[in-house]
């Protein structure tokens, strides 16, 4: 059996379906590459049947990361698989998971299908993928509520189909350990052929990084898991824990090795956290802000004394140093485009452009320009990686206790056009929305709202989040700024320029279909 | 052996611990309420010798809080155990826990003593505390990379001594699973007597609620966790997540049960977040809002075919239902304080008074108050249970992207005076801090800065918590209302208040020597 252990990320499929996250392509490509530079070794990129806009983002991450093996979700349908082949067949080395329900109570209520026909709907999806490419995966969905048997004998068909990787799912995250462990050694006595094994645990108990390590004990070499433990209702098995759980106790878990480059396990952390705009808890394993103890002041006299008291991971090995800081008011375009790419950011042409303008803007107000408030920066001009339709010219903002909050908007609009409103609100973020809304013509709801500090201190950038539904349509904006009603601003006028080219490409909701 | 696993809380000791948080005596006493009302077996209230704020906040849990046995952690000095014995002896139901440290890497790097020493230490400090009470816990801290034989030498002493309850801490989160359930079964096995076992376990490698089950599973009957699981670095294991986990696999666990009240889990974890600052992760277990698919819409067609398809906890059990609007800008007096009282909330006097006017000025603004606001307007009126020396009577804001941020402040001070200032910043919220600052001569440190919004839509209250330090002294605040910028404001000043307070009774900072 092999020594090392896949690292499979699902980020961009099973993270990506979390309520209130919608990815665009740009932004999707951003945490693709990302993830390469992790070191993964595979990226499910997405669901490329769901939805117009999962198919291109599966398409271009495909043609354009380099280094992992990129995967595609599809059912066993052959209109799915040919779609999922068509998006990725691009990539380097390209992969297609093909899944079906195997418990009761999916195959009853949502398949409403009998057994025989799922076993002959999971050689069909599976020979109709392996007619593409050699690399194929198969999923029971529910696996871990299938009887057994039952889900052996649809794995062993996979198999004899051409599988060459068997992913367990505990879609519910019903599992427990011990047992979870036991069905993976069952799975390997029983189903014959050669393949690798793998586990998709859900944390709906909190046990999904446990399952998936009984898993590996058990013999899997394959886990899928995501970044911060994102996923459906709570989560997949977070892939910062997994990795350093299999290298801090490397006695235990056989000596086994990951591909991941773990110093880049806090920077992908934040990448995902910021274009998804799900925060990370404080007191998140391994890239939380807590993670060491060190950093936080306390346990200082254990600490002082010896590091290895009260800690069991190096901060500097998975990148959770201090952000360093790199620039300041003073630092040309020269230094700030040689900066990002010491980062890994690729920004060029109009992009740069803008990203220094605000950049300069920014340090104007700011004393010091850390790494972290240039990722944000970009983030904030490059997510789309598109020309916005309206830009801001000028946004006067008052409010008080006793006066009513009131906002002031002139906006570009396009090359030429100006347009501009005024509007009161019940807050200053509230009235400058409505001013937004005004001028635009973009009326939509706010569904979501987050406000995080990027760096520390008084004069914190203030990142802003907004996640918006305007005519069926839903986008998510993010705004960086020294002032919180001008990021929020700022954040609300980036997602109606998404809404706005969603209006002028319509397309079809996402199928409401989710894998395992 | 026991058919009830015991909960044993202690959000208020190592969760209390996290950098950052530092609750007050009040703040203190609304937790431990709560977690009375949840039902845990165990509060452990704090550390008393750690700080005179420490003493006092577990002395008035001890006194005040009925229906949960009230635990204080002490070393094995007597100084210690005395002063913990202090602060406890009012409880319904008194218990001391008593721990030192029996891994070689702790006894020679931290306490500097033989492994004998440690030995005549742990028996010593059990008998001082069972010469006060009967309900007497052990802790060998960093049990789990202790020699085995030698920490189980020490755990006889322990029960020889006295101890009714030993507890077995992870102390770094280095367990795993398997391992873990093995150790307990071993100290069962070879220490002899009428004694609880117990874990205590950390999740740095996001494995604490595997590792506490898997004690369970070998027979452990109390479980040491705590509410979002937080605690030092990556935290302790979840109660809500052990507790869900026991009653949704009680299948796997032997129909074990807890006598909590899993419909007040969710407020239960809101009241903690909302004091201690610290955010949920939208996709935590049990209590992220993610948690429940059917909230989100997605999954949606196998949800609404049966629920069971992708959830297997219900959200009702856990009291996770969308929070009722109940009250509006015409609801009076007795309605506002009927509501508190149904939500458990205990307010009076002037502090009622004082919550219903700020109930009325969002009201003005706002057209629902739902349960989750009122439970903000209590928690920033209340948090610390006495009259602030300042209050705002006027703030004046305004910005935008080419007007300077500035701010201007009028403020109640005390009974008769009022003070003034105005000042410039980077953004809004840093001028009306700068002002604040100004006018009240408290100049600190922003050491962290954390905004939220208490529901969801445009006109949802945001919810700001401040960390302050100031000459050595460290206070939080929090601040509610409809304008972002107003709420900073409000939880500055309301920092600004206890720092006001601290200076007047200076209090020696508190001992950097931590537990379990």
């Amino acid at each position: 059996m092999s020594d090392r252990v896949k690292i499979f990320d699902t980020t961009l499929r099973d993270g990506e379906q979390s309520p209130g996250i919608s990815l665009d392509v740009g932004e999707k490509l951003e945490i693709a590459e990302q993830l390469a530079r992790l070191g993964v070794d595979i990226i499910e990129a997405g669901f490329p049947i769901a939805s117009d806009g999962d198919f291109e983002a599966v398409e271009a991450i495909a043609k354009n990361v380099r280094g992992s093996t990129i995967a595609g979700l599809s059912r066993t349908g052959f209109q799915d698989v040919d779609r999922a082949w068509e998006a990725v067949r691009h990539a380097e080395r390209p992969r297609l998971h093909v899944f079906i329900a195997t418990s009761p109570i999916h195959m009853q209520k949502k398949l409403r299908m009998t057994p025989d026909q799922v076993k002959d709907e999971a050689v069909a999806g599976v020979g109709r993928a392996k007619s593409y490419v050699d690399d194929v995966e198969f999923s029971p969905e529910d696996g871990s509520r299938s009887d057994v048997d039952f889900m052996c004998e649809v794995l062993q068909l996979a198999v004899d189909a051409g599988a060459n990787t068997l992913n367990i799912p505990d879609t519910v995250g019903y599992g427990v350990p011990e047992e979870f462990g036991k069905i993976i050694e069952y799975i390997r006595e029983v189903v014959m052929g050669d393949y690798v094994i793998s586990t998709h645990c859900h944390n709906d108990l909190g046990l999904a990084v446990a399952n998936s390590l009984a898993g590996v004990k058990a013999g899997a070499r394959q886990v899928e898991c995501a970044i911060n433990g994102l996923g459906e209702r709570a989560g997949n098995a977070a892939l910062e824990e997994i990795v350093m759980a299999l290298r801090t106790r490397s006695d235990y878990f056989e000596y086994l090795e990951t591909s991941v480059r773990t110093e880049e396990l806090a920077r992908t952390s934040r990448v995902v956290s910021r274009l998804t705009g799900y925060p990370v808890q404080y007191n998140k394993a391994v890239v939380g802000r807590n993670a060491f103890a060190h950093e936080a002041g306390i346990h200082q006299h254990g600490v002082l004394e010896d590091r290895e008291t009260y800690e069991i991971i190096d901060a500097a090995m998975v990148g959770q140093e201090a952000a360093q800081i790199v620039l300041g008011k003073h630092s040309g375009r020269h230094a700030f485009a040689d900066t990002l790419t010491k980062m890994g950011l690729h920004v060029q042409g109009e992009a740069l452009n803008s990203a220094f303008r605000r950049f300069k803007e920014l340090a104007d107000r700011k004393v010091e320009i850390t790494e972290a408030d240039l990722e944000a920066i970009v983030a904030e001009e490059l997510g789309t990686g598109v020309v916005h339709r309206f830009t801001i010219i000028d946004l006067e903002l008052s409010g008080g206790t006793k006066r009513t909050p009131s906002a002031r908007v002139v906006l570009a609009d396009g090359e030429d056009g100006t347009v501009e409103a005024e509007a009161n609100g019940n807050g200053m973020i509230d009235a400058a929305i409505a001013a937004i809304s005004e001028a635009t013509g973009v009326k939509g709801t706010v569904l979501d709202f987050k406000v995080s500090s990027v760096t520390e201190g008084g004069d914190a950038l203030g990142d802003v989040v907004i996640q918006l539904e305007c005519e069926s349509h839903r986008a998510s904006g993010r705004g960086v700024a020294t002032d919180v009603a001008e990021a929020a601003a700022r954040s609300y006028l980036n997602a109606v320029n998404k809404i706005v080219r969603l209006r002028e490409r319509p397309e079809a909701p996402r199928e409401q279909h989710v894998g395992p």
